[in-house]
């Protein structure tokens, strides 16, 4: 049986609230060889007191040394196994951007590509044009229309864009029209299989309008399509685990993820204090909360060490406010680690505190990466923290008499 | 997906490399209640700077409770699953002594032994003749000829000798002749599916042809075979990982089963120091080098615990001759666990180091089994060492967006 059938079968109703507090980008690395992580760099009493009062471990989103994606890291906060439930890059991409995308949608990253006179690829990423000038160019590609379909293109950032076609019958089993290299020409798209084949046919004409309309754009007189992708119809965290579940973010991507599972998108305003006032404000209303932190992220991206440390330090004041709610379930997590180091995503295991009234607490008593280590969760799946946080909150019943 | 072709479709080009320096049956058991393992008690300044450094845990070849074969443990090493991978008994002998097997050669292994005048087997070992004494027979079964096939004989030692048939259409899809009882004659080889019919007959003519030539040759007067097989046809790891590799290895089993996963075998001589050479040698070739000691596990099937404890001091000592090579990655680890204690190979998990600037270390602070139950590596698949490896020589790319 699928696992989330499972889980359902064994959820069952509880009074009882569970609060998901991610980090986005949480793990880090030391600066030098002997050195703190970010976190463990944070002056952090109020996580520190989770840590001790709670248990804790390492949450590995997809596995031994694979670097998570936001989709896939988010999916195993989730519960959903992130090999399993596969979100597709145009669908991420259209969510990144809070495009409202609909359930038979097919979305498609673009780039904005430079091409020679034979119409072969000379840059990938037509100079890294600006966003402004990626902003002039979608408005030219709106002009195309197609027949029988709507279609939507949409600025992301620098030389990358959107593609969404809404219409009847659309089917994403598309190739990539990327070549992954210079000198050729992009690429037709081919339909991967039998009732793909008329979309497929829209998508190339829509790409042969782009190139007529881009023809004078040099250096972005081309475009690739690639990661054709439709709305995973994934169960939702609703019905899987009988919970009423709420989602407080400031970014769109994590507002889109959370749309994807089914859960509520509280309105919400730029920063944390915003979101804890959005979490008060709803606290009666839910049972499950997700409230997503994304600067510890973009920090980690930036390889600004100390600016991580002082958002993590920041979302440490602020606990008080949240356990003043007196959640029953308390998860301190992030979707996957972002150390300043590396300036990017990364392979390490998260820390992560499960706290409750009843989570047999073990020798941990600071949050950070060496004492969770040391935590009683070990090394773990992320995808079982949600079955966690159901037993904790004693919504989880018997298997088998 | 299969895991290893999922790995391939993360891995990503980089200008790093990767020692696997790997002490074969490293793992060990105190002598008394209270003591030290071999490991624990050996003076390795170097190596406790390496767990200090690095990350730590306790690698599992097979799986809890299960004691590895030198072909399962090594496949675990780099990166197989050993049970989805199988190498078969005949390969490895055949590997064992050095034999240079063709793609579609079938090998088995053979045993001499006793047979009374009804043609039952009174020993299965044929008392347990001498080396020498199995190379003489050998010399007589190599008269044998078979009908469109080249047939090899050779010896292995005491009672054990290799059977390989090389030609096309070879099956080994055969059942073993060794009753595994006395009383009972040899059985005869039956095609365990229809393809491999020609080959039992050739089988069964040459064990009747043996039987004859060995008519005089009482306690050794009878042969069993089992274990027929062929080269398994492994996915290299240079097409995995996209790693040029290499092999350094005094013994040519192991050499062997580097060469089954298309490493490239180096030329070395005989002691420790001799690979170190031939490493730093060919340091400027390769991406990835397989080092292996096999010392520590002879001494520990010897039952020899202070031998042990001094071959691992003798490693200790050359490890500074291997990090100024510069490693961007280093695993330190073995292929199973061989106490002295036991005199075998044992299911205990091996003591592991992985050693990058970026591997996120750990509380450990010397390599020992006790210090390394506590690493942040926890106790995890053998398996998942390669893809560590790769992921701390910034060789594997994200998954999903």
């Amino acid at each position: 049986m699928n696992e989330l059938d499972w889980i359902h079968e064994l959820a069952q109703p509880a009074n009882t609230k569970i609060l998901m507090l991610i980090l986005d980008g949480l793990g880090g690395l030391p600066l030098t060889a002997n050195g703190l992580t970010e976190l463990e760099a944070a002056h952090t009493p109020n996580l520190d007191r989770l840590a001790r009062e709670g248990i804790c471990g390492l949450s590995q989103p997809v596995g031994a040394g694979i670097t998570p994606g936001s989709g896939p890291g988010h999916l195993a906060l989730f519960g959903y196994d992130p090999l399993q439930y596969v979100i597709g890059r145009g669908v991420l991409e259209a969510l990144g951007i809070g495009f409202p995308l609909e359930k038979d949608d097919v979305a498609a990253r673009g780039n904005f590509c430079s091409l020679d006179a034979n119409g072969n690829i000379t840059d990938r990423r037509a100079g890294r044009i600006p966003t402004e000038k990626c902003r002039e160019l979608v408005e030219i590609l709106r002009q195309i229309r197609l027949p029988g379909v709507e279609v939507f293109v949409e600025a992301v950032q620098d030389y990358r864009f959107a593609l969404v076609l809404r219409g009847k019958g659309l089917s994403p089993n598309l190739s990539e029209t990327d070549p992954q290299k210079v000198g050729v020409p992009p690429l037709p798209v081919h339909a991967l299989t039998d009732d793909a084949q008329p979309t497929a046919d829209l998508v190339n004409r829509w790409v042969a309008e782009a190139h007529k309309l881009l023809a004078d754009q040099h250096p972005a007189n081309g475009v690739t399509l690639r990661g054709f992708a439709k709305d995973p119809a994934l169960p939702s965290m609703g019905q899987i685990y009988g919970l009423k579940c709420a989602a407080i973010a400031t970014y769109p991507m994590y507002r889109g993820l959370a749309k994807l599972v089914g859960m509520d998108i509280l309105k919400t305003g730029e920063t944390v204090e915003d979101e804890v006032e959005t979490l008060k404000a709803n606290w009666a209303k839910y049972d499950f909360f997700y409230l997503h932190v994304k600067k510890t992220d973009s920090a980690g991206e930036d390889g600004d060490f100390d600016r991580k440390r002082q958002i993590i330090e920041h979302v440490d004041e602020l606990v008080p406010q949240m356990m003043a709610l007196n959640p029953d379930v308390v998860i301190v997590s992030g979707d996957h680690s972002t150390p300043a180091v590396l300036k990017s995503h990364s392979w390490h295991p998260v820390p992560t505190i499960i706290w409750s009234r009843y989570c047999r607490p073990d020798d941990v008593d600071a949050f950070g990466e060496r004492a969770c280590a040391r935590g009683a969760l070990g090394v773990f799946p992320a995808k079982e923290i949600m079955r966690l946080a159901m037993a904790n909150a004693l919504r989880l019943a018997k298997y088998g008499a």
